[in-house]
């Protein structure tokens, strides 16, 4: 069956989060992107895929052609299936362990990583300030794989969260102590800040311990890390003791 | 002055390898990147600005319109300047302290974020596979900032190069050892290999010792770690202890 302009329309505008959040749904793309999601506890709306992908499924499908996938795609080169998942409720759980709060990342693929990392060290939650690229991005979710089904993304009022929470709030900063120095405690939240200009004034208010990933290049020109290997490091450290 | 044709036509050849090589020449933008290279050791070949940068310099400069910068610009949003450096000699080192060896590393970001690594760790050498990505890759370029003058980059036969090095050679592997109980030493070389294959196995053969970064999260499905993400958590286990 061939797709529908009224289906065009609203995958195209799933682009832009604002439809995303109207129609309560997002899009991935691929083969192992699509089968990662297919299996996990996300809802499937509707796949659309040409005649060589085996979907394995009864209903919610329908083949279009490779010049069709291609009108609806996202990707350089799009691979045979692309599906439309509901986006979950955040269920937002207590703090367990380590919690990752971002204030303000920018970047998807920042986020993309972050959550893999998130994933790889066994932290189940991460908290976003609402100014925070939106998780359900579709560069996010195809950098992800499947690891946004195993970490729950909250978007809340960081500050005044953070104001709330019952353990220590963590942040890098340039000034702050020796991370592999540090005790570091198995509960904590770490904030990590904006590329550009690193964590808020009204978060950093919140934060009671401030850490630092030495520098052993001599330069003092170096460019501060990315937040990405900023945050995979100190993830490390938090957890190699562990 | 305006630009010729025969200028526009060399710049933007020079987003190709082939022909950096041909005129030994690669090309860097913006105000901050080209203002650190210019500060460096690297020697410029010809500056095009315009009008409201102020260059310093007496010679080499071109003023040119906004307009002319947009046709000669890789960036999205050119800033002002655009300038032609010569590529310098590979001037490779003996190695001292640690040693990063990248094995077809493919993505220009990958390639950045780890030169931008081991200029904050203090690593001062990057031995490359021949068919890794180019650090005179403009992506390379603009996302190492003055990175890329801190650090030596030679392109080589890297086994061959590994085979008779002197120091220990390590590798992550998911069956290595656990760096977080490694005993690591403060001369070796560490390899880190393609984003889809990981290391040859001409290279494999050469790796001493395998180093395996824990996985905390209890999926069997989790993506491993990107290669710029397993570096930084890597050097810093190097680091940390030195």
């Amino acid at each position: 069956m061939s797709l529908s302009q009224g289906q065009i329309k609203l995958i195209t505008s799933l682009t832009k989060k604002k439809y995303r959040k109207e129609h309560g749904l997002f899009v991935a793309e691929g083969v192992k992107v699509v089968r990662e999601l297919l299996a996990s506890d996300l809802q499937l709306s509707m796949l659309f895929c040409t005649p060589d992908f085996n979907s394995g499924l009864e209903s919610k499908v329908q083949e279009i052609s490779e010049k069709e996938l291609k009108k609806i795609s996202n990707l350089k080169s799009p691979n045979k299936v692309l599906a439309l998942f509901k986006i979950p409720v955040s269920n937002f759980v207590a703090p367990e362990g380590i919690t990752v709060a971002l204030d303000a990342i920018n970047d998807p693929g920042n986020l993309g990583t972050i959550i893999r990392l998130c994933d790889w060290f066994g932290i189940r939650q991460i908290v976003c300030s609402e100014d925070t690229v939106d998780c359900y991005n579709q560069k996010v979710i195809q950098s992800t794989m499947g690891s946004i089904t195993r970490v729950t993304i909250s978007y809340l009022d960081l500050p005044a969260y953070l104001a709330q929470v019952k353990i220590p709030v963590f942040a890098a900063e340039m000034q702050g102590e020796n991370v592999y120095k540090s005790n570091l405690p198995s509960a904590a939240v770490l904030v990590m800040g904006n590329e550009a200009n690193g964590i808020s004034r009204e978060v950093s208010d919140t934060v009671s311990n401030f850490l630092t990933i030495p520098r052993f290049g001599t330069c003092q020109k170096t460019e501060s890390l990315n937040v990405s290997t900023a945050t995979a490091i100190l993830l490390s450290e938090f957890k190699r003791n562990s």
